[in-house]
């Protein structure tokens, strides 16, 4: 870790406390001075720290900024996802950069964060508004050793890990909608875009791209969107702390991989489809030009949806949008 | 199609006969002066072009390399292969160079050939040793329109236009094991390396990699390969034209590709499985860290190898390794 994710690890493990320049200074092994130099640093990036000369320092807020050391600080140890992170201000879609350091070779667990993206992505091609720090728009590399069919493991999990976090910090009634919809009410708070780099039996990277409406007021969704979309402050209405979510996004993330590596699908996979709105109800489902109707009954082991038809017949559906009938 | 291309494509279309700098200059919309420039230039890369001030010029001989113009005036029409083809002289691996091109959005059929490669892969990350004017090593850019569960139909069409063609060109017994090695008397002379960029539902780009040993000797190949790799001439007793043995693989691939896309893959299916010696026989399949047994029997409308095992199961094979028992 960095010397300001240390620095910003140890005045929040202080929590109300102040911790002394001293302190600070033997634990992370840098002079008086080179503390003083950061914390002036951060105060210039928003952080609000009171120094007095007897206590020492004390972190009183943060700015709704994404900071890569202060994620890392606040995310604490994980297995995989959020050994690295990374914050740009800008960038096109943040699944181009992560696909860039797949290519080059970056290991497992990268996330790639951007206050705003000028070319987001939702699934087969569509647009996702990312407007300037009012959500959460990042990507995750990860690189499971598995086969391409079996990927789509990964979105569940990753589905059923966003759900959990966003529920923890907003007590909001999160529904999924299959298969990577996050809905509230109704209405589409959070999405995920999953993209594949494979051999034809081997997964070779695969990108979990995750946009969350966080901030957003009525006013920031295109006029033909607000029917659809929401945002956890509009569902809340509140002001929510956009790193904390992060963080807590990233640890659920970070447990669910774990748990689908280690074999434990099954069981993530109950969770899962206890959060679903979609199964139990009647369906429309458009893959391409095919529209398919029935009842979505359950999940399989690959976490493709197992679906009945008029006809009576199961059906596995691997991907398409889909439509309640009621 | 630049000048040298259609020139190229006048002086073969003449064969044995010359044609004049005046028929030359009309056709091809140029001086006669920017025509002399250009057989100039055609020379100098080795091609043999006589050139008398009575009958015009005829083109006697190719020099042994691949030169992009030459391919497409000697390729003709295909639909979707080789609408574009590039010639790198060296590169990392072609796969690398269309992968970006994939990325950058260019439409599919570009073929990229290397003379050499630093870096050739095989499947599951081998090396593919491609050593420089002795081989085809090359790759071409598709976007089927079809969701990543059905690529393997694709990685089938190529192996079985790649075998069409080496055996038309060499009449040499030419056999596909699966999923995608072409082997001459039990020996690998060609494979196929597939990659897919893919969302969850639909596939984006699917990189076709082939290597061709077409020229090399035993010599060329490192001394552990040499029982198990051959090349085309080692088989054949004599050097083969690269150039033409490219062109009529882009042909063959053009029209499998075709026939996919136009439904016809059940009759593909039946031409592959005449051509397998995989099929019928006692296979052994490392798949990752597990070992499947059984007799091949046939594919299915995916292009998976369904797999009869000891105990009776039909078990359904994407990838891995094939070790034929007898």
């Amino acid at each position: 870790m960095s010397l300001d994710a240390r620095l910003l690890t140890a005045l929040r493990g202080a929590g109300a406390d102040a911790v002394s320049g001293v302190e600070l200074s033997e634990s992370l092994g840098v002079t008086r001075a080179a503390i003083w130099a950061r914390i002036e640093e951060l105060r210039r990036l928003g952080y609000e720290i009171e120094a007095s000369p007897h206590r020492g320092y004390r972190l009183i807020s943060a700015p709704d900024l994404l900071h890569a050391d202060d994620l890392l600080a606040r995310l604490g140890s994980t297995r995989v996802v959020g050994r690295d992170i990374r914050v740009f201000q800008e960038t096109t879609s943040t699944n181009d950069v992560v696909e860039k350091f797949a290519r080059d070779g970056v290991k497992e667990g990268v996330v790639v964060f951007a206050e705003a993206q000028t070319r987001g992505r939702g699934r087969l091609g569509r647009v996702w508004v990312s407007p300037a720090r009012k959500g959460l728009w990042f990507s995750v590399l990860l690189r499971p050793p598995m086969r391409p069919q079996e990927a789509t493991q990964i979105t569940i999990a990753a589905g059923n890990a966003l759900a959990r976090a966003v529920k923890a910090q907003t007590r909001l009634p999160v529904e999924i909608k299959w298969p990577n919809d996050l809905l509230i009410r109704g209405r589409k708070a959070a999405g995920i875009l999953t993209e594949l780099h494979a051999e034809l039996d081997q997964v070779k990277a695969l990108i979990l791209g995750i946009g969350v409406n966080v901030n957003q007021t009525a006013r920031d969704f295109p006029a033909e969107l607000r029917p659809l979309a929401t945002s956890l402050r509009l569902e809340a209405g509140q002001l929510l702390d956009r790193a904390g979510l992060a963080t807590a996004i990233l640890r659920a993330l970070d447990r669910d991989y774990r748990r689908v590596l280690d074999g434990e699908f099954d069981a993530l996979v109950s969770e899962w489809e206890a959060r679903c709105s979609t199964l139990g109800r009647r369906v429309a489902i458009q893959i391409g030009g095919r529209r398919v109707e029935g009842r979505a009954e359950s999940l399989d082991s690959d976490g493709a949806l197992l679906l009945r038809t008029q006809h009576g017949h199961l059906e596995r559906i691997i991907g398409g949008d889909v439509t309640m009938a009621s």
